[in-house]
């Protein structure tokens, strides 16, 4: 099993609409890609590691899917639909990172 | 419930031991702390969103707890066991996230 995380990179006066994210843009990629995402995760970020420390992102998505090879042709069809939708929630710009998921 | 995301960032020539990780930092990580860790994830960085970019991150750890005071409480006391723990398997910086888990 593989994770596809998008994070979002933390700033003094970045943009970011949780609630849209969560109730708005989640469901649009759960429904554009189908039986291929297996699991949905969205953390939204408190704090830094040192006292007062700010997190480096304000939000990161996490997506679950069988292999590398799923992700990609479930979400290349919709991938300029997704995009598109960014602008409605974040000025923040995404990291995108695939993980293999060991635990 | 919060989530304590421990984010090793990568370099050309980092060193992370990806099976001390899972197999004998963890399970250390998950006796210490007991009933407050709730849940463990590992990721391992396979790749980044564009083809051929390197992951941001070698690898990531995600602890779930109850609140922040939960995982303060519980870390604290052993925060210099743990992380005197880390040369042995990476000479990564890592990057530490509180979040607040909405999905």
């Amino acid at each position: 099993m593989i994770k596809v995380s998008v994070m979002y990179a933390n700033s003094a006066d970045v943009k970011f609409d949780i609630d849209y994210y969560c109730q708005t843009h989640m469901p649009l990629v759960a429904e554009l890609l189908g039986d291929a995402l297996k699991e949905s995760a969205v953390d939204y970020g408190m704090a830094g590691g040192a006292p007062g420390e700010a997190p480096a992102f304000v939000a990161m998505g996490h997506m679950t899917y069988e292999s590398v090879g799923t992700f990609q042709k479930a979400f290349g069809p919709h991938a300029k639909q997704i995009m598109a939708d960014l602008p409605n929630f974040t000025d923040a710009q995404p990291v995108i990172q695939i993980s293999e998921i060991k635990m």
